[in-house]
């Protein structure tokens, strides 16, 4: 059964990764440096589970219209990735790898680096407008297109991440970790599973419906986060374990104890299956997805 | 004559701050320390020309609806601004002063400095969102957006920048130096004026005519910068003079002397005025305004 879903899931990485590859610039002309740098980092792999959930809530309420769904796709990874480069910057956390490959600022410089971040995030607004025809159409687009500018900005993603980065080795109230998890972790989830949802027609009871399952389900995918970091082996995880705790961060586990933190992922998860089924409709894969990112090994 | 000119630009930007600033994040919430350094960026002064190139431009294809433009104004001077805070950045052009004040990572840190830039672009998008209104008038708003994520980016404003990092202290074509200006320069010039001419319901044919002249006027702006540079003092400049030749940048000077760039500064602005007058339509204070553009001191 579960090996069954993660069959499924590779399946589908894969069909998305042809999609947003269509999306990505050609490396030509006088700025081919930057543009080479982007690609890079866009083709450095992952699961592409935020485009994944764009897909699966846009089917499940019954869209069909590629053309409308796709670039939002492309432009959604555009975002996540734009933020894991200048994640990794010198002055931000100086990682020199990323899934077993150097980074972009290794590679490319740091100058390379930042410039090549303010692209990608660029290029998302600019991949997401090729959804706009001219035709009444583009009011629904237009809605979308307010999501896809606002979780990531700084009352969502940023937010989060410029709390994150200040509070370091700083002792926070629990309420401040919450919101640095809701924001740098779950807004861009939520993001993903409304623009879904808005596009294939969604009423905006059903949108409000879908951003509480985004959000349940993009703490119970932080705090797993956390769990593995403290409690998982290099080898389980594909990446050095113990990062949190070397980097005095403030997690979930550190604030509230394994136990508790295992519990409340639990939690999470079932509120979020719970909302799913409120909405009752019909998208088993979706649904087996939304479980399965909390109780992940890896 | 110029006097009275100058008085009107003073005015103008005056009122483009009101307008600019009604649209700035309040500093509050657990990420106060990133809206600050947005907002410190944002506050530091000059002439705000993009915004006010773009009202003109509005005006002088009879566009009055204040609702529509102004978020485009703010979103506008946010690109400009996220921009000036990369390149200031030491990883670019490592500059500690602009417009004798601090620049951010010197008063809020580097990893702040990144983020604010990235939340300033990320915001300007979130804030000509607000220009959407649910209603048929979003199909114009929309092509308003598509020249607001494309000029400022990889095939404009960032395409040049990347090209003039990547080119410093190299001997380059003078093709190449055409592209680092039209791309650097100009893209966003061209951005506003077409914007201004979109909302206000200008034909293809008229938008193409303003991007020409914005083109132009933004190829003789940053030619004139380049002599200001060599010719100037301190003292006129209110910046320090003479920084190209020191850090052995390729300017239009270098590359064609002295005399050429003045002679191509005055036939960019004649063939920027002369497609303005093609247009048959009236706006004096927009024409006045391209013309010193070129011709200014400071």
């Amino acid at each position: 059964m579960e090996t069954s879903l993660q069959v499924k899931i590779q399946n589908r990485t894969r069909d998305i990764e042809q999609i947003i590859y269509s999306y990505l610039p050609e490396e030509t002309g006088y700025q081919k440096t930057v543009l080479a740098a982007m690609n890079y980092t866009m083709k450095a792999g992952g699961k592409r589970l935020r485009p994944m959930l764009m897909e699966e809530t846009f089917r499940l309420f019954g869209g069909t219209d590629r053309k409308q769904i796709e670039p939002f796709m492309a432009a959604i990874e555009m975002i996540h990735t734009y933020s894991l480069i200048h994640d990794d910057l010198p002055a931000m956390d100086n990682d020199d790898y990323r899934r077993g490959r150097k980074t972009a600022h290794v590679v490319y410089g740091e100058a390379m680096a930042i410039l090549a971040g303010d692209a990608l995030l660029n290029y998302a607004f600019e991949t997401a407008a090729k959804a706009f025809q001219g035709t009444a159409d583009d009011i629904i687009t237009a809605k979308a297109f307010r999501i896809l500018a606002s979780k990531p900005g700084i009352y969502g993603m940023i937010g989060g991440q410029a709390v994150d980065v200040e509070t370091e080795q700083q002792q926070i109230p629990f309420e401040e970790l919450l919101f640095i998890h809701e924001n740098k972790t779950a807004a861009l989830i939520e993001c993903a599973m409304m623009i879904g949802a808005v596009l294939a027609g969604a009423s905006d009871e059903e949108v409000r419906v879908v951003e509480n399952i985004a959000k349940k389900t993009g703490l119970a995918f932080q705090i797993q986060d956390d769990i593995l970091d403290r409690t998982s082996t290099q080898e389980e995880l594909g990446k050095p374990v113990g990062s949190d705790e070397k980097n005095q961060k403030n997690t979930y586990v550190s604030m509230k104890g394994l136990s508790a933190a295992r519990e409340d992922v639990i939690q999470y998860t079932k509120e979020a299956i719970d909302a799913f089924d409120s909405l009752h409709r019909e998208n088993a894969f979706l649904r087996d997805l939304l479980r399965d990112l909390s109780g992940r090994k890896h």
